[in-house]
């Protein structure tokens, strides 16, 4: 049994708390946030012990592996004591928003090889990872284009846009992964284009809230992704990949397969899936899984801090596109 | 050249004239109706003859073959008027609603080696050719189950129920005679079931607004039909044949492939073609160059009278099996 | 927290016993098997004690439920034991093959209160679920006509078919249940035709590979059923509901909402779920919440023991529609 | 009845003559091609006169509009002869290759109030029009993002792409019109990726087999083309539009709507229609019955040459971005 510790008890870390608990090989030790209010009844719920301080979680010798799911800033110290001490890590997204400070945890982590897996939970949902073995098995030849449709259900609140690190951090930087990660290699150019068409006034914060993006590998792979803050029929998650002897494409998933025919419309189906945490149920169970599998089988993590910094890196070179109008080489 | 007069210039008359106009391998040398309200301004609009007597519209020099779409009642003569003079006759379903009728016309025709097609156009089109192929190709292996789901999009008038003959002559039978091609086998038994859903008053006229069938062959292919006089998202045609190495599924034609996405629904299709003349607008015209195909290459009649006789003997069967309660042998 | 005993450590056992365990309102006290091999190993991986005697697992005192998923010859026996000493109990169906041994326990239930729910684990899967939702919400208005298509991936071995009871006992009547609940009224006739289409040896046993019924109900609505022994592209399970004002449509579930587009064939699908364990693990779950909710909260249960003799008196209409040839007055 | 003459018998000729001869407020006055044995027998089949010069068929009294179908370098001098002479002119894309001599031409005939429609036939295609007629309605609120997935089923032949002016001007061009149309607003920024994914030997002729382009609007919307010259499961045409309050989906046409299903797929559909003279078929007809309907409506061109110019510029600017890898102000 791998002793794992969650740190935060927010929305995530309910959802890896849970997940950690329903995995056979794993023990949930404890849950640490410094807000009782939400890791006291989390922890009792679950069975297992509440704790203030994130530190000292890690520090347990009962902690074999900590999943961080705690806010953004805290990213970077939590991982590297972690890492510090030889614990494994599963932590959520971003490292830290910022490159130069990413980049040197990635760095850290590597000189002391690390045991850090960065949650880049759409990689692991069913349908995606069927994608990803279809493309490996052959069935589409050589990856030409992907085509990405990301569209969230609507504007987050202000005080959330304002730390965001604005929508290509935020929004596309999980398309920029799943990008990476479908065309096989590396892109080497970004080009992008931001619009404000539901709230002008983020332009206070450089922001956008509709934007499209290309990416090209240099063998002249192309993927393409588009998104926006709001659709109005709910959170939006389509992929196509095109290849050189087929195609696959991904359509939403509903909650039923139920279809609706009336006098006004036929063949309709029901409204989507809330959002990501709905959405990506299974996923974040898999994701956890496949962690716990990585330190049990001892193989190596299936997504990495690197991964991480690659994809902060996209994001950060569509920002520059928007501002220069120029393809920004990574 | 193949001479063609069209005979009745109502709803389908048109739509026989405008296609006999259309095809290359023909001449439109008459329309001939009683009414000339209805036949002049058709005539003259497709540049051809309007007369008011069928009669003499059969017994020109330069009429090859004719089109029956006139009432009913006036089938059976016409058909046979035409055959003794050795003209060819594509003539609209039904032969006659009196089974005894059909019978001898059939046998008449066959006696005297009429060539007369039955215009069962659903059998041309596109889809449903498509499936008979795709049966015939092996892609499915034996067929074992057909289900057809036919429903009209509203109730006809009293006065057309009144004479029509009642639901499983007047419409099960276009779903019977697609059983019988799909199955590949005839029918040895049928059982029905009627019910007034809609319309109670149809007791007066012993007649049913909403149908289900089930037929069996002899070595026990089966069929199910499901009818209903109305259907509020519209005319629905659809038919599955399912197979011992797989199946065929047919869904409803529509005017455009949009599709619509909104708050309250994702994904919905736009409703469907009115009724059957804009369902099978192809359809006809495929039927009309079948049959002029059939005259100029001398070949047989792709549908027949007989074809006509045994859609008619299973809609009896049908009627006396919600009768009797007991599955009727055919 | 709810003490509950599970009956049968077999294939359906097993998935009872893992979601008594995964529900936060029920303890699962013990599994009772007398075969051990089974038993042992399912105890201990879910934490809880191994018991070879059914009859001792019911008497225990830390039990209040017990659910029952043992061969079916033993059901009647144990439920009526349960339900004698005052235990509720979720019991697989069918009751019995035995319709006068079903009548004799539904009635010995009812005379003592007892609190027994009947597995009828389809309609708690989603899909079903919103269906059902949907009706009641009047989106459809009345039912007219339900259809289901409903066809296993293979055939059972020689040893099941012997003791099944035949195809409409044993896989039809799951159907039979589903057309009475979205019927929304009770059938009074039962018509249905077997074919052997597979396998003619199935004569000796009186059985049918291939069927199709039609039911209808007092004041006209009508359901048809087709079942197949072996569909070659897996698992088929669909269903349709034809109403005055709307039609709902219900799809295969399937892993992934994945299309391939190849040279051969455009938007195809990936092949369906296996079998009834894989298709409805979700509902397996959902019935077992339901059961707990409904001791919890003290409220009625969702499916009782009368469900399952209505059901399987309209697989014995079946039976005798068949070896008559007449519509069966239920 | 207006007189028309066809310019140019090759397979886009013929199919206009054929929709001329089938518009029943149009007549077929001559068809004309330096090619004898092209003009001879499409003259003879559609009873019309055949001419070996195009100059003089426009310049005939009993022709009132011509339709150019001839080779890209000789619409301008046929194009702006027509209309010095008063006669209508439906033209086929592009103007001309060359923006400069596209520009004079349009300027030329909006000096002279010509009468002339350029004829993007897409806009005609009944799924593309209810698009437009949809967003008109107000039924997606404002538009925010068109994306469009357009490939061909296979590289030209190399003789064509020497002289077709780049996959830009000759394909994307297209889209480039459909996403200005359903923008509803003039694009203000293109930037575009090409990459040689087939044929690197595109290099020689600065082209490319597939490609990606956004536009941007002075208010922010935006719009994606991917391209591709070979697409091995056919003829790929799908769009996308997104709006504030919902989101229309095309799909592509098909021949049929039969989904098969077997061991290895389910609901599989057939291959796409072949190319566009087979996709567009219904669109040639309506297109040309459009052009007719404002010449005998004396209404506007629904289409003009200005569009052409501004589609070709839409090009020009994306040839520019590949080579500058900037976004390029039109």
């Amino acid at each position: 049994m791998i002793g794992i510790a969650v740190l935060g008890a927010g929305r995530i870390g309910k959802i890896h708390a849970a997940n950690v608990a329903a995995n056979p090989k794993a023990k949930l030790v404890a849950i640490a946030d410094p807000f009782a209010d939400a890791v006291n009844p989390l922890a009792e719920r679950l069975g297992t012990e509440a704790m203030s301080d994130c530190m000292a979680a890690i520090e347990r010798p009962d902690v074999d592996a900590v999943v961080i799911g705690t806010p953004t800033d805290t990213h970077v110290s939590l991982l590297l004591h972690a890492v510090k001490l030889g614990k494994a890590v599963l932590c959520e997204k971003p490292i830290d928003l910022d490159m130069a400070k990413s980049e040197e945890a990635a760095a850290e982590v590597e000189r002391q090889n690390g045991r850090v897996m960065l949650a880049f939970n759409r990689r692991f949902d069913s349908t995606f990872a069927e994608m990803r073995k279809a493309i490996d098995a052959g069935r589409i030849g050589d990856v030409r284009q992907v085509i990405i449709s990301s569209r969230d259900p609507g504007m987050p609140p202000e005080s959330y846009v304002k730390t965001s690190g604005g929508i290509f951090r935020d929004m596309t930087i999980h398309d920029l992964d799943i990008a990476r990660w479908l065309l096989g290699e590396e892109p080497v150019t970004v080009t992008a284009v931001g619009s404000r068409l539901i709230d002008p006034s983020l332009r206070q914060y450089d922001d956008y809230d509709t934007a499209m993006v290309i990416l090209q590998t240099a063998s002249g792979r192309q993927a393409h992704i588009n998104n926006c803050r709001e659709a109005v029929y709910g959170y939006d998650q389509r992929i196509e990949v095109f290849g050189a002897t087929g195609m696959l494409v991904q359509d939403n998933l509903r909650p039923t397969t139920m279809r609706v025919w009336t006098a006004e419309a036929t063949d309709a189906r029901e409204p989507l899936l809330n959002f990501f945490l709905e959405r990506y149920t299974q996923a974040y169970r898999a994701e956890l899984d496949a962690f716990v599998d990585a330190l049990s089988d001892d193989t190596e993590m299936p997504t990495t801090v690197r991964d991480g910094v690659k994809a902060l890196r996209l994001a950060e070179c569509a920002v520059e596109s928007v501002r220069t109008g120029r393809a920004v080489t990574v």
